[in-house]
């Protein structure tokens, strides 16, 4: 990645990664605060690591609209919550039973299975009152709009929703079509989301535009996913901070196991294409989230 | 308890929970929408049971502050949601490992353990996106300050932060104020935001009312606990349709346990006093709470 990325990207992207570290030690409970323990899981969890892919998308979207920072801070944030939470939850033993993320022991190895589970809990209604709690919208209709958008994104109709789906394959032979359902809700809702909150907080867009941005956005929800098939194939444990070929010895249908390698990779290329072509109308307005795509598209971990 | 209870409050009572059995079955997606096993396990543990007690106390303080029951469904929905998502985590076995909820087998034990983790993860966001998607607050600030009050109480410094307490505290001695700090977290913060919120939908209190409300809802909520701990301690299995005696097979610290069973009568004897002098300068038009409050104090399931 670093070698691809223009470096006022590389800039403004390592200046968000560290205002929403800062924004995220803010907004989530002090670790002193009782009860502790749970307190400390919820930063362990959240805080220190991870791309923040989904902020950068709020940025990147939000800047487009013309919102400030301050404003963007919000519901970065809890998407971040609502992201670190899935996974807190994704790698108890009852899901995917996984002992590494983001190169540290996982919520439930530092601390313990009930723990973890509240940690999740906690994060999910934390996201929700960092977003009601604040106001970063033009107004409060809009602010409430916000609040359903992550609350679909996260439900069942999204980002848990596709857990259930990918629960329910494995094991199974998935057609493509079936594979894009489960990844469109399992991260696609969330990343969708990331835009559509980041626009939110700006100047209203116009309806062609709010469409060629949500048309943008899930093309890159379902890069993401097609990437992340491709890297548990390819990289170490190592690089990724996750532990690597979970998919194919949990016999989970990935792109690459439905597509094989070199078929996957021209799927992800195909919607880096459609997700510049999304951006095209809009011209160098549409650069940053460009080059956000061709991010994720290059990432390597 | 039918047997203390006025005809009126009785009727009332059996209205409101029919109303919400309706309202939650259409607040709730639909059972073959995909993921369906997802939407069957959130409608079984929330669906054909429970005393319904949260929304009862929403509508009791909703008809104080002249609120519509339309506009009453809608927080009463949201609460019952967060209160049936935290009942199918609590009984999960990383935590109670328990079997039998509102008589019939828990979720975990009718679906599968994953599914029952993301059945209650879903049930959360539902209740946000039920709260952010129907306005019943006469504006939209006031319906972001009810979702704000729900996320608090359901997060680490409300309900979350009270199963932590709880779990910190097996095999402890705890004081009667450490017991009391847990259950005002883990049971009285939804119960208080279940008061607030019915409030927020009518029309404007003044600062006293609203501060003889709360303290009506403080009280209430842990008389529900000292009768919880109560009954666990006298009731039988089947009477209460879940596991009886699991307080002291689990060496939970009680009310039973450290106050002894009289002194606990006691206490919720003393609470219920608290909770109708609250009410009293409030006349005949605190009696539907007045009679709420008895219903807690007398329940036997």
């Amino acid at each position: 990645m670093s070698v691809i990325a223009p470096p006022a990207f590389r800039e403004w992207m390592a200046a968000v990664q560290s205002r929403m570290e800062t924004t995220l030690a803010r907004l989530l409970p002090a670790a002193d605060a009782l009860p502790a323990k749970l307190h400390d899981a919820m930063r362990y969890a959240v805080l220190g690591g991870g791309k923040r892919v989904r902020p950068l998308l709020v940025f990147g979207a939000g800047e487009f609209a013309g919102a400030t920072p301050e404003a963007l801070e919000i519901p970065a944030a809890a998407l971040e919550m609502i992201h670190a939470y899935s996974l807190v939850h994704d790698d108890l033993p009852c899901m995917d039973d996984d002992s590494l993320r983001r190169g540290k022991p996982t919520v439930h190895v530092e601390f313990d299975y009930a723990t973890a589970l509240l940690a999740g809990d906690a994060l999910q209604a934390q996201a929700f009152h960092v977003l009601a709690a604040n106001p970063v919208a033009a107004d409060a209709a809009t602010q409430l709009r916000m609040l359903d958008v992550l609350a679909r994104a996260a439900g069942s109709r999204g980002m848990c929703g596709g857990q259930q789906l990918d629960l329910d394959a494995v094991g199974r032979d998935l057609t493509e079509p079936e594979l894009e359902l489960m990844h469109i809700h399992k991260t696609g809702a969330l990343i969708r989301a990331s835009v559509n909150l980041g626009a939110l907080c700006g100047e209203p867009l116009d309806q062609a535009e709010r469409e060629r941005l949500d048309r943008y956005a899930k093309c890159a929800g379902l890069l993401f996913q097609v990437i992340d098939d491709i890297l548990d194939a390819t990289a170490d444990t190592t690089t990724l901070g996750k532990t690597a070929g979970k998919d194919e010895k949990d016999d989970k249908p990935t792109y690459v196991s439905i597509l094989g390698l070199a078929a996957a990779q021209r799927k992800a290329d195909d919607l880096l294409t459609e997700s510049l072509d999304s951006l095209a109308p809009f011209g160098t307005r549409g650069g940053r989230l460009a080059d956000l795509a061709r991010f994720i598209a290059r990432r390597t971990f």
